[in-house]
């Protein structure tokens, strides 16, 4: 069953319930605020068009990894669809991106310890974004953490460094153990190198226990030595570390047939709504158009672009005529390199464009649920609370300080204040840089949800200023 | 990508960002109540039983309608899972419940006009609860709502109504268009049937655009004629529309095989831990145990279920001993009856219980966001939200005034305060009363979060009142 009138005062116009401080609801009827806002989350769980967006882009161009074919084909996807937005401009911008490529599939296979009767199995896993390639079998060490590979020292030389450290399922911010545990993708191949390992394990980064694994950039230190690096499933390093309970001397044959090429060609994809008032001006709203080569991509970034996209037709759909320029930019590299938001904010300082806000989505297409903000004059986030109430009716509960998202950082420096919509965490990581990021776990109603609050916000700071 | 800091902020432990006006943290550390709560959604997040039981009862127990055998096999499941919980008490409540079948198959088909030539073709449909048996052909007349079909009056005699409202999309809380669009299904058949109709139709009650049928209960009015009704899938349902655009005396074919019997034994299901100074006074968690017949009620209300026992799973895990008797409730026939409620409230009373504070989960295991909560006396909801800092780092972000879940709202009347656990209601009617409301839509991390918030409002009710 479903009693109605627990739900419908959770998210009534007034919402001043949600918040027990909040202002008593005006009597005389709802505020121009709230008409507005209202409009565009109707015109975006009634008539929204980012979902089938979404699946228009990563049923064309799933994989859209810097370098590869399907992420400029990902460029003219976004530009017709832009253009047939009927916007006042419509550009690209070349951007040199870094190609990296997997090559034929990367293996790890467990063999039992040397001069052992036995036979070989294989884990699932895949190589990290900007593995070297290598061929490589050898002893196995698990270790925790990077604190715990440095103690053992020179002890790894020769063998392979299995960073076993799941993400921790009691905080409740997801991204929190992202965070906590990411060292051992990031930095650990380029650690253990430096220790003498010849190669390098980690155990995937997410929550689901799956046979799945989950690619991710790692870092070598310029000049220092490489050795390949793959990402184990959850459950094949679950598979790893009891087998290593059994047989502590087994040995790992762990092979990455990847390649770095000369840099390619990409483009950022841009389209915008002139300003009225102050068309030199510019709100910005974008997500990054390449995901991993691994993965459709629907979550990480392909929700931010349509979601981008949707911000300007809902716009031209309620004829809201800006009075500042407003931007969709759809950044390519972020995953490997962000040169798409270095080259935007290179040219934008070259041509003296004001960014008044640039906010991007790229938390995934899940529910919204805050906007952090940063910006070099003063506290942004606590400017933008007064539009709290106006919000909390849709579910957009706090204005939190932060730093944007990568593709929008680089503009703080230039004076803009930089945002990022803070989407529902806890079905994040089962999918990220994971073949499973598909369209089939993007709820339309949640991505639409999105799209309204990315457009309402622009809207307040277009006609408030923040 | 995923930067980190934007996340970490948001269910930062002092909480105080989700709210303007919240107190700030205390310099001094966490307090006791921040602790336990930590400590309660940790055990959750952590160790949490819930979705591997949810797995279990709807493996085991699908269809759990009443008078059915999964029914009954979902009694002794839950009886025995219980008992595995070493708790004080676990017993049985007879109860005595309807026992209404669909039979074989139910089935809609599409005829064209009388006398004219053409093919049939099915359109997919489920029986809505309740329905009596039927088989007629007869032309349909689409209404929009009860008062279009009344302005009609004795046109639509000899007819099949087709009530064709859809939930409204725009409504941000999905409950609130369940709502609206339900009184073609709550009353339309009766009303239809009164006005000299031989059928009804329904479009199914989700914001689904695919071919699954939704069920639910219809109601006729005793002694009043009554007339077979079926849900149209949404897609069907658009076919329907499309088809009499074109062909407004098309015929509808209707074959229902529902079958009514004696009523059946069914029973709820007690599990507590005794209270250690109040024994005599009981605080209750509880959900229902029964679904519609064509559903593993996944959500509905195995949910619900499964986070009940939950609570006190974690009581047991974290050595709370409750000052008040915590008592789990699973209540029988829900869906088409609310005679388990009925009878344990009779035999509440009759006992002499006294119910401090009753709480039900049923709007799906998805995250939770509020508590919704009742009282005879004085506004239960405000006093609690002197408890809402406490909640905020998790998302539970306000509660609201209501009066508890259908099972636990008699207690009201008793003096209990009763109280209702609002979820996420975005995904929820896709699946709702359907097929699809299986295990792979209910997410650990969802319902473990909504079992941690029923047993931290426990904790706080079992400590300091309400």
């Amino acid at each position: 069953m479903f009693p109605v009138v627990r739900v419908v005062v959770m998210f009534s116009l007034a919402g001043g319930a949600l918040c027990a401080q909040a202002p008593a609801p005006a009597a005389a009827g709802p505020t121009a605020e709230q008409v507005m806002l209202r409009k565009i989350y109707s015109e975006a769980l009634g008539r929204g068009a980012a979902h089938d967006n979404l699946r228009a882009l990563v049923t064309q161009a799933p994989g859209r990894l810097s370098g590869s074919k399907a992420l400029e084909r990902a460029v003219v996807w976004a530009e017709q669809t832009l253009t047939d937005l009927k916007l006042d401009r419509v550009a690209k911008q070349e951007v040199k991106v870094p190609h990296w490529t997997r090559g034929t599939a990367e293996s790890v296979k467990l063999l039992p310890p040397s001069g052992s009767a036995g036979n070989s199995s294989s884990l699932t896993a895949v190589a990290l974004g900007n593995s070297v390639p290598g061929d490589v079998t050898a002893e196995v060490v698990k270790v925790g953490s990077l604190a715990e590979l440095e103690k053992l020292g020179r002890a790894v030389a020769g063998k392979i460094v299995f960073f076993d450290r799941a993400m921790n399922p009691e905080h409740i911010a997801t991204g929190r153990a992202y965070g906590e545990a990411g060292e051992g993708r990031n930095r650990g191949p380029a650690a253990a190198a430096q220790l003498g390992a010849v190669g390098a394990l980690t155990r995937s980064l997410t929550l689901a226990k799956d046979d799945v694994p989950h690619t991710g950039a790692t870092a070598y230190a310029p000049g220092q030595p490489n050795i390949p690096a793959a990402a184990l499933s959850y459950l094949a390093a679950d598979r790893l570390v009891a087998a290593l309970a059994e047989k502590p001397r087994l040995r790992v044959a762990l092979r990455v047939n990847s390649r770095w090429f000369n840099p390619a060609t990409s483009h950022n994809v841009i389209g915008e709504i002139r300003g009225t008032e102050f068309p030199e001006q510019i709100i910005l709203v974008g997500g990054h158009l390449d995901s991993w080569d691994t993965t459709p991509g629907a979550h990480d970034d392909g929700a931010g672009v349509v979601q981008s996209i949707e911000v300007l037709r809902i716009f031209r759909a309620l004829g809201i005529a800006p009075r500042h320029t407003v931007r969709c930019v759809l950044f390519t590299n972020e995953e490997n390199g962000t040169a798409g938001a270095a080259a935007y904010a290179a040219a934008a300082k070259e041509a003296k464009e004001k960014h008044l806000f640039a906010v991007e989505s790229d938390n995934g297409g899940f529910q919204p649920r805050s906007f952090s903000l940063g910006s070099t004059q003063g506290e942004a986030h606590v400017r933008a609370t007064r539009w709290l109430p106006l919000f909390e009716p849709y579910g957009v509960m706090a204005f939190t300080k932060g730093t944007g998202g990568a593709d929008v950082a680089p503009l703080m420096l230039q004076g803009a204040t930089v945002a990022g919509l803070t989407a529902d965490s806890q079905r994040y990581f089962d999918y990220h840089h994971a073949a499973t990021d598909t369209i089939e776990t993007v709820h339309p109603r949640e991505l639409h949800l999105g799209a309204a609050a990315l457009a309402a916000l622009i809207w307040l700071v277009d006609t408030q200023g923040l």
